[in-house]
């Protein structure tokens, strides 16, 4: 098989890349391991930069997102007794829209129909080959048979466990990481939203996320050591601790239920340098993984997307500029993402073995963001995302 | 003897609090242990906030300092090829003086002069009593023999190392701490500033800042590790290593000469609290000490003392109101700047075994300022000073 860019990974960033190439005439293949509801069955947050919603609807993708999204003009900071507003709207003249990442998914599935874009689901043993001269191709193994795709371009969309990043010689790459020494338990619940906005909760007890995937779906977070586990947690005592650490006006008034899932996510910054080998370019989770805080996830993935689509577009026309400054130009945005995302999981968690230093400067810097518009406009222009 | 308050140390912030009460009918005695010559041989940083230039100019002693001081509309951070100007001026309306504290105290003693208001020097053994009642009164040894001052409030503006926080009983005190592993190795040279403005500099080899009393005098810093000795570094080790961590271009033009003055000084963030222990105020460095970065030392003193000032004034007319507010007032505002000189001794030095994350966070911070008006901003009204 032949095709001009080679997608390896069918999760949102491959889907993004394929749908936005072929809508300018390009020829994708997508290559992705899990089946279509395996890949579906992820849960994932889903607040969406508006530069992520801008990109979206530029990919065709946005009408179910416009009809059944919940744009937020805010969210809050809490820490007991604090509680900071921070109006996006009002700060930066821009909103986020809350919608899942799993429902991004399934629309851009269904635009690859539409258009009749290839995704090859299933695929085993992936290779990437001749990756520093003309002449790449990839292979895999599908249903047995071991195939081969000659093409122009791979990009490497299949997060941190794929085989993209790793095919790049150790010595060819520079890898960044720190590991925070707690998790995030998350349930989801079919109750009523404790807020119409998300809630950050600093607290003595540790960290909590107030959020929702809709009016009737919840999503609550805590921060929990790296040794539980989520049997060790049962409704009552999750619902329980999440009372202690959110504001007692939340807490009072809060719908609870019956978990439909739990589960507890490790939290990790890690960056691999550069994003570019030779034919290969790296997108998302392959090369960059941030804690949830600030939800940059998904939007990193999406502004790396929008930084490949177009140079990819030109390189096949024969100008390599914009390839050759991609991999400087997204880790920029990268790192200012990671900046954002370590404060943000600093300011807001509790650290085993801190000194009491360490939860003064938390709240100090909720109270001065209480007390500073410039403060709650730079926070603002982060969560909302900086421009790509 | 008898008086209303009765100020221990005679530093720039015991100084300043007598201007200031004196100037409002207040009697105040002042004690120091030091002679006046000691108290002006004290090198000292001299950023003062727009706050304390008003502050100064409020208390009658602005004369010298507007027509000697430097006005700076900003300064510059730097790491290796990278270069931000933050423009004070600009992005607040607002400046910051260059000033040295040895010269602000000389105007605050001559003013005291002037004004005849009792200084008494050479005092020891001084002890705060009866503070939790009316009838306060300070004892003290002077020349051999033991004295008191009947007294209706005490001001504690002794210092780190006084007696007036130790008096305060341990159960009635919390303390907070921050120890940094590195300390300020301090050159004084007579030679041309290597810029108008200060240089904070991160770099590969740590941190290094120019500064500057006047235009012949130059004040430069390198961060050195706290098992060094000044007697280690000769004037030659000192200026290598410096022009090592500026801007190369910096490097290239900057006058040397001989130190006048080198000597090492440890970093620390501390604080106290409550500052008020029944008719005893803490004030300044008697209930906090912050890292010279950011160079908040003086000017929180200064707010501290515009908080005090006008609340003794009024309880002394039978209104407490403004007294029993203290202590939370002037914690807020000393939190912020504990805050922000944290936050700028964090983004610009390096720590011993740290992880290569670490310098990278560094670096997008300085990027993220080079790109963010907001993020400058929010620099910016930290360094020119939060309102009182």
């Amino acid at each position: 098989m032949k095709t001009q860019v080679a997608i390896i990974g069918g999760g949102p960033s491959g889907l993004l890349l394929s749908q936005l190439l072929n809508k300018a005439g390009v020829a994708t293949v997508i290559l992705e391991r899990s089946t279509r509801d395996h890949v579906l069955s992820r849960i994932r947050a889903g607040i969406l930069e508006w530069g992520t919603v801008d990109l979206l609807r530029e990919a065709g993708v946005g009408a179910r997102m416009d009809a059944e999204g919940f744009p937020h003009d805010g969210c809050f900071l809490t820490d007991a007794d604090m509680k900071v507003r921070i109006d996006f709207k009002e700060l930066t003249g821009k909103q986020v829209m809350v919608y899942g990442q799993t429902e991004v998914t399934q629309d851009l599935y269904a635009a690859q129909d539409a258009m009749g874009t290839t995704i090859i689901h299933g695929v085993e043993d992936v290779t990437l080959n001749d990756l520093e001269r003309a002449g790449s191709y990839v292979e895999y193994t599908l249903n047995g048979q071991r195939q081969r795709i000659d093409c122009d371009y791979i990009a490497g969309c299949d997060g941190f466990h794929g085989v993209s990043r790793k095919t790049i010689p150790e010595e060819k790459r520079r890898e960044f990481e720190r590991v925070y020494p707690f998790g995030w338990l998350g349930v989801l619940s079919r109750t009523r939203p404790a807020d119409d906005e998300l809630i950050y909760a600093n607290s003595p007890h540790g960290f909590a996320l107030a959020s929702m995937r809709n009016a009737q779906l919840s999503r609550y977070y805590i921060q929990v050591p790296l040794t539980d586990k989520p049997e060790d947690w049962s409704d009552d005592a999750f619902w329980t601790e999440l009372k202690r650490r959110l504001p007692s006006e939340v807490a009072a008034t809060m719908e609870t239920g019956p978990s439909i899932e739990k589960s507890i996510a490790p939290l990790r910054s890690f960056v691999s340098e550069p994003l570019r080998w030779g034919n290969l370019f790296l997108v998302g989770d392959a090369a960059h993984i941030v804690p949830p805080t600030g939800a940059k996830g998904l939007n990193l993935a999406a502004s790396d997307v929008f930084y490949l689509y177009q140079a990819l577009i030109e390189a096949l026309k024969g100008n390599t500029s914009g390839i050759d400054a991609y991999s400087e130009l997204a880790l920029r945005r990268i790192w200012k993402a990671m900046r954002f995302s370590w404060q943000m999981t600093t300011m807001l968690h509790r650290f085993e073995g801190e000194d009491s230093f360490s939860e003064q400067m938390r709240r100090a810097t909720l109270d001065h963001l209480a007390h500073s518009e410039t403060a709650r406009r730079e926070l603002a222009e982060n969560y909302i995302g900086l421009p790509f």
